[in-house]
């Protein structure tokens, strides 16, 4: 794609609004930031823009209205569903600077600064005796803005909530420049809409988050992780209902098969978890103040569809057990970039679609293949897809249609970007729909901010 | 006040919508729909009409908006702050007819409809072997519709988060008509803009809520409360910080002054709870699958600031212990009609406030007095005042201000309706008003929903 020129009064007023440093055009400096990380979503960009506060993320934002130029603000640059890079030319807005970090450890809540990454959070709530509800994969660049903004889940939804559930108040940035800030960290404050909600999920489309007050929860130190095999999908399912049901410990219950732990322990070198092989496996972790481990046991132990259990109690043990785990999406990325479909099932339809799913990629092509992974918990599938190419997106439409029919939902975490907008309608009516337009041309009446993402043309 | 006219185009849509039996025109039979159980709030309605579903709602509100008359939706009509009752001759939509009621055991949710009680969803979650996770003293009255239009709290916000927190999805019906519905239930559903939050908490301003998919909580059948009496409002304040902070099975902290428990065992001919008088008192609940005694007692019991305590574990003498703060309004109530203020303090502002608020309300007049009591767990106090006369609204400015000087919010979980207009610019920015009356004006181009409500003019 051509590069776009950034028109120069423009860059002009960016320029005195953050200072020459900060407005970055040179094309090479600004690739990285073109194209997300699964490589499949970007265009170009004529500048990234990077302010150092609230402030001048206001003038940046007003400038840019003014000037007719769209923008796409940017964090970590994790998300998978094209909604954080440029795709027709518009200027980066990347919150990067912005690393406030006020930690209340009497009341157990912190204000932190659009660019500060989950991990900071999660560090800082650690040295203050307590634990951020959140926790992901991409932890080390994930930032506050980003996850408020996606309203980010992650393994510990079962829990804690996905990020939505921490927020307490955000300080955001409309696209004329007005900020809007409501960071006092009151749990009950029913003083008018909850923008802060509204803003949380918006994916950068209604206002840019600059801050949030998010709350802390307990630690939990005492953890325990324990690995079931089972003879089938739908009896692995069956139990972990049971166990959320039973054990009120649980952090994360996680489910996989065993193509896809042979793939992980093939490409990785590890020994298989469990002495016999199993088809469905599913990892649960507890973790409280005291040791969950006989709460756990008792459930698992006892449960009478499991085949084959392993537990773990000590830290080292627990992240061999997680690896087996965390290591599907890098053993199948090796395959070649993956189809990635992160969805959500009802408990009741997960057996069915987990049986129909792979019948329906196969139809496709004759080495489609399925791997499936995910946060049984929350019913939260991803639907990995490869041996198909990356342009196909016949199975985008396969696998999103057969999750509607269970009615599930086609966007369990990643959001709806620019990657699932021509399936939004399976989950949301046109009256939904025609709201969410009403409610961007409210925010955002000149369509600055993140054209083309979340909200499907009318 | 006048009673204005229904016109008669109108009048024949809303008996071809509903039926002529359910518009209610006679005056005998609408004016218990038209003024607030305080008696504070009301006006002169033409028709009170009562849909008996969603269909139904659509074609009455579609109907007023091509009229040009506006709407009041109506619940259980508990509301304390005016945003239930005609105040400029609107029409009042009655939802009580909508009594859908459907439980889902397995995955623990209901979805119900608005016109169902609080009651009702709890009892039909216990039958399920569930918990609801709200309670509040009129749970026999007002109705999903309202609490989730007011984001309610109530007595289990500590424990289980307010109403916002209970709903997955809603069903309402916006101004012109249109149904948008996401009744679900998936946790996980990153498919655009959080919709339920939105209307949840908007006082009937934005859309009316015709029913909602709610989560249960796990039950906890053993529970134990302890009271406690203290030197004095420093004491007990901090003390309920550290138990909340080491008792996670706590679900209600309270607190009450010894004029208040005066008042109250004089009133009801009551025993005083402990042996000696103390200046404060907190009175904390925990409850759990297994008995939380031994937590609890642990915790209160070797509190160095603790005067004195009684601890029940029998649901008798838990429900005696109760009575100390629950009749705390009827007490307060007998003196003539007090001015209610619902707001939260942050906890380090409380000892403070508790003490500045007295001062405060004693120089508006000489027979002025401060009653305070309230869930101290969320900093939600409520400042109950008498001695003034009713229309004396000195006593809103003085306390809300002092309220927002200590960093507090003016409605804790009543809600601005009217009675808190004046002063929500105390706690929001022009900005967010100015984004409030975009929302508005975005869901309700014309108005018709509870017009003057939550949203103050420009």
């Amino acid at each position: 794609m051509d590069r776009p020129a950034l028109p120069p009064d423009l860059r002009r007023a960016l320029e005195a609004s953050v200072g020459s440093d900060h407005v970055v055009v040179d094309p090479d400096l600004l690739v990285a930031h073109e194209r997300d990380w699964t490589g499949r979503f970007g265009g170009a960009t004529p500048a990234l823009v990077r302010p150092a506060d609230t402030a001048q993320v206001a003038a940046v934002l007003a400038a840019c209205t003014r000037a007719g130029v769209a923008v796409v603000p940017q964090g970590g640059n994790t998300g998978l569903v094209g909604g954080s890079v440029p795709r027709r030319g518009e200027v980066v807005v990347h919150l990067g600077r912005l690393q406030r970090l006020d930690v209340d450890a009497h009341a157990g809540r912190v204000v932190a600064g659009a660019g500060v990454t989950v991990a900071r959070v999660q560090e800082a709530a650690a040295a203050a005796g307590w634990s951020y509800g959140v926790d992901l994969a991409s932890r080390d660049s994930a930032t506050v803005g980003g996850t408020v903004a996606t309203n980010a889940g992650g393994i510990h939804v079962l829990r804690h909530g996905p990020t939505r559930s921490q927020v307490l108040g955000v300080e955001a940035v409309l696209a004329d420049g007005r900020v809007v800030s409501h960071l006092g960290g009151l749990v009950k404050d029913n003083t008018g809409y909850d923008l802060a909600g509204l803003v949380c999920g918006s994916e950068g489309t209604l206002a840019v988050v600059t801050a949030a007050c998010l709350r802390l929860v307990p630690a939990l130190p005492v953890r325990t992780v324990a690995l079931a095999g089972f003879a089938d999908a739908p009896r692995a399912i069956r139990a972990a209902g049971r166990w959320r049901r039973a054990v009120s410990d649980l952090v994360a219950e996680e489910l996989f098969f065993d193509d896809g732990l042979s793939l992980v322990c093939e490409q990785f070198g590890l020994p298989r978890p469990l002495r016999a092989t199993h088809d469905a496996y599913v990892l649960v972790e507890a973790a409280a103040a005291d040791d969950p481990t006989e709460r756990l046991a008792e459930a698992v132990g006892a449960d009478p569809e499991v085949g084959e259990v392993a537990v773990a109690t000590d830290a080292g043990g627990a992240e061999r057990l997680w690896r087996y785990r965390e290591a599907h999406t890098e053993a199948i990325n090796a395959l070649g970039p993956p189809h990635k479909l992160d969805v959500t099932l009802p408990e009741s339809a997960l057996p069915a679609f987990v049986r129909e799913v792979r019948d329906a990629v196969a139809h496709l092509a004759p080495d489609a293949r399925t791997w499936l992974f995910g946060h049984v918990g929350d019913g939260n599938v991803h639907v990995n897809v490869t041996g198909l190419a990356p342009e196909d997106d016949r199975v985008d439409g396969a696998v999103l249609e057969l999750v509607a029919a269970h009615g599930g939902s086609i966007s369990a975490e990643h959001g709806i970007g620019v990657a699932k907008l021509d399936w939004l309608h399976l989950n949301r009516s046109p009256e939904e729909l025609a709201v969410f337009r009403a409610v961007k041309g409210a925010l955002d009446p000149d369509g600055t901010l993140n054209p083309g993402v979340l909200v499907p043309p009318g």
